[in-house]
C-alpha cells in the first residue's frame, strides 16, 4: 500500500485543487496586489475572495478583522505583544501549561527578560483547563489570557468562549491559538466574546507560510511587523498572493463538507484506538474523551520509547508523530502529557495519530495491522517492560 | 503587443522552472521538515539544498548564516530589534532618509514610542549619502546602523562595504536592506564586515511569502518570532518548505547568468532613459549615474502627475510605477526624491521603469512610441505646464 500519512496535526496536504488554484498567481497574474497597474489590481480581487472565504470558515462578522500573517507562530507572538503594549497598566500574561511553543516559549521569554507576570494555569488528567485556577489567576493586572482552542497532541478542547468571557470581567484582552481547532470544528466567531484569535492556512490543506490574526473590529493593537500600509497597516510586507488565495480556496473546500468530514474522522478515530486497545495490552488513550477534536487519537503505550516506534512504523509505511513537530528531536517527552500528570512510562511511549478529510479506512486497518507486531517486538527488549511484565498492577487503570 | 511589465522592483515574476521545482511540495513531498518520518525527512534534503543555493548568490562564509524569514519587512524588523537588545548601553540608530518604509516606519516607531535616539543621514541630489554627516552620527551609543544596498526608486548603490567598517569602528553592529540588490548586482558577503543583511525572494523571480536574514557566524541576536526551534532557534514556525526550495532555485538560475543579465538590462536602460530625454523635454533621470542598478531608472517628468501618467500607461498595456508599492495610494511625492531636493514639481512626476532579465528590447520601444503623446497630452492639460511653458528657464539643468 501507498504511504500512509496519519501526521496532519504537523502539517496537511495541500488539495491539488487548491494548488491549481494557486498557480496562476506565480508566473502569470503575478503583480504586487499594492500597485496601481493591471497586473496588481486584477489580484486584488482574488484576495478580497479569499479574505471572505476565511471570514466565512471562522464565523467573523467583518472581513477586515482578519489580518493575514506568515503563520501561526507569528499570528500568537503578535496577539501577545500587542496586548501587552495596549493594556497599559497591566503587565500579566494567563496562559496554560499545555501550550504550543509558540505561546510557551514566548511566555517563559516575556517573565524572564521583560518584567511579564506568566500564570500558567495547569491541566487535570484528563488534559481539561483547572477553571478554578484560572479564575484565581485573573486579576485587573491581567492584559491578556491565551488559551489554546484544541490542543495539538491530545485533541482536547477548551472551552474557549466561556474562558473569554471571563477574562473580559476582569477588563483582560482574550486570545485563542485555534491553529488545530480551524477547520476541524465548527467556529462562529460573531456569537463569541474572543478578542484575538490565531490560525495556520498549512493545517487545513492550505499552503504553508500563512495565517492569519483574527482581531475583533475595535480591539487595540499595535502590529508587530512595520512598514508599508499592507492589511491596513496592520501587517506589513508585500501580500502574499499566491498562498493567500491558496488559504481561501481550502477555507472554502473545508467548510463545505465539515460536519461530514469530522463525523467520518471521528469514527476512524474511534475503530483506531479500539483496535489498539483490543489487540495490544498496557495502552490508553489520552486527553478528554468527551470534548476533543475528531481527528486527533494519542496513545500512550507504556514501557517503551516513542521513537523507537516511531521508526518502524516508518519503516512500515506509516507517517505518524511523538508530540508536536515543533519539539522532535527533543529527547524529554511532550510537556503536554506531562503537565496531564501522564507517567514517564507511559509518556515516552506515546503516539500521535492524526487524521485528515482525505484518510481512509485501509489506512487505519494498515496501522492495527501492523501496530501489534511493532509493540510486541520492542517490549521484549525493554527493560521496563520485563519489570512491569512480572507485576500486572503495573497498567493505571485510570487512564484506561 | 502583449502587456509589458516594467515595475521588477515591486515584484518579479516566478520563473516557471522555479514553480515546476515548488510544485511536488505541495501535495505530494509535503511533510513537515521538522518531523522525523519519511514525509518530512525527504524535505530537510531540498531544504538544505536551497539554503546552499542562497548561500552562493550571497557569497555568505556558511549556509547556517541564513535565516530565513516570512520576507525583507519581517528580516529588517527582525535585525533592527535585535541589535537593540543585544547592544546594551547603546540605544540609536542610524539610517538614511531614503530606506525603504520597512525600515523608516520601524525607526519613526522606536524613536517616538521606545526611547530609540533615530540618526537619519540625507543624501545629495543623486541620491548618494553624505558621508560626513554618517561619520558625526556615529557615536559609541550606536547599537545598530543600517543603510540600503540598493534604493528601490532610484537604484542608486550605497558602498555598504566601507559603511559597515566605519560603523565596526564604533563598535556598532552593520546591517543592509539588500532586498533590491540581491540577485541584480554581485555580493559576497564573507569579504566584507557586513554583520546582517536583508533579502527578499520576490524581488528576484523567486515566490513570495519569503525571504531572509543574513546573520554573520558569532552576531549576537534575539529572535523576532518566539516558538519551535527552527532556523535553529532564531525563526520559530513550520518551515515554508515549497517557498524556500522556489527561493533557492530562483537563486541559482540568476547566479548562472546574472553578469550577463546586468549588461542587457543595463544597455536596454540606456537606451529607454536616452530614448526618452531625446523625445521629451523637460525630464531627467534621478539617482546616481555612476553607482546604480542595471535595472531601475527613474524619471522625473516636470509639471504632471505621476498618477496620470501612470493610468495613461497601464491603457497602453504598459505597468510602471511611481514609486515603491508599499506607499503606493499616498498623495505625496515619493520621500526618496524629496529627500533628494528634487522639486515638487519634478518630483510629483516621477516614473519608475524597473526592468528584469526577462525584459525585451521590443518592451523597450512600446514605451518609447507611446511615452512622448501621453506627456504631451497630459501638459497641455497642467496649469503647472503652461506657466513654465513661458519660461523656458523653469527647467533645472542640474537634473539634467
Amino acid at each position: 500500500m501507498d504511504p500512509v500519512y496519519h501526521d496532519n496535526n504537523a502539517t496537511t496536504r495541500v488539495f491539488p485543487e487548491t494548488v491549481a488554484k494557486m498557480l496562476p498567481y506565480f508566473s502569470e497574474q503575478f503583480g504586487n496586489a499594492s500597485s496601481i497597474h493591471a497586473f496588481g489590481s486584477e489580484v486584488g480581487g482574488a484576495l478580497r475572495k479569499a479574505r471572505k472565504s476565511l471570514q466565512a470558515l471562522i464565523g467573523a462578522e467583518f472581513d477586515h478583522e482578519i489580518i493575514f500573517t506568515s503563520g501561526g507562530t507569528e499570528s500568537n507572538n503578535t496577539a501577545i505583544r500587542s496586548a501587552l503594549q495596549v493594556m497599559p497598566g497591566r503587565n500579566e500574561v494567563i496562559t496554560s501549561t499545555v501550550e504550543h511553543p509558540a505561546i510557551l516559549s514566548l511566555c517563559d521569554w516575556l517573565e524572564k527578560h521583560e518584567g511579564v507576570v506568566v500564570h500558567r494555569i495547569p491541566v487535570d488528567k484528563l488534559g481539561r483547563l483547572e477553571i478554578d485556577a484560572y479564575r484565581e489567576a485573573l486579576s485587573e493586572k491581567t492584559a491578556i489570557v491565551s488559551f489554546m482552542w484544541a490542543n495539538n497532541e491530545t485533541g482536547t478542547i477548551f472551552p474557549v468562549d466561556g474562558l473569554a468571557d471571563l477574562a473580559h470581567e476582569v477588563g483582560a484582552l482574550f486570545h485563542t491559538d485555534a491553529v488545530q481547532a480551524v477547520g476541524k470544528v465548527p467556529i462562529d466567531l460573531k456569537s463569541t466574546e474572543i478578542d484575538m484569535l490565531s490560525l495556520s492556512s498549512h493545517k487545513f490543506h492550505g499552503p504553508k507560510g500563512l495565517g492569519a490574526l483574527y482581531l475583533r473590529k475595535g480591539t487595540r493593537f499595535r502590529p508587530l511587523l512595520r512598514g508599508g500600509h499592507q492589511e491596513r497597516g496592520r501587517r506589513a510586507g508585500t501580500e502574499n498572493a499566491p498562498a493567500i488565495i491558496g488559504l481561501g480556496h481550502a477555507a472554502e473546500m473545508t467548510l463545505q463538507t465539515m460536519a461530514e468530514d469530522g463525523a467520518r474522522m471521528a469514527a476512524l478515530r474511534d475503530k483506531l484506538e479500539t483496535g489498539l486497545i483490543e489487540s495490544i495490552g498496557h495502552c490508553f488513550v489520552t486527553g478528554d474523551p468527551h470534548d476533543r477534536l475528531p481527528n486527533t487519537a494519542t496513545v500512550a503505550f507504556e514501557y517503551i520509547e516513542g521513537e523507537a516506534i516511531l521508526l518502524k512504523l516508518n519503516a512500515a509505511g506509516i507517517a505518524a508523530s511523538s508530540g508536536s513537530a515543533c519539539t522532535s528531536g527533543s529527547l524529554e517527552p511532550s510537556h503536554v502529557l506531562r503537565a496531564m500528570d501522564i507517567p514517564f512510562t507511559a509518556a515516552h511511549g506515546a503516539i500521535r495519530f492524526s487524521l485528515s478529510r482525505e484518510t481512509t479506512e485501509a489506512e487505519i486497518d494498515h496501522v492495527l495491522k501492523v501496530m501489534p507486531e511493532i509493540i510486541a517486538g520492542l517490549r521484549t527488549m525493554s527493560p521496563f517492560w520485563s519489570e512491569a511484565g512480572a507485576k500486572p498492577d503495573g497498567f493505571n487503570p485510570e487512564y484506561a
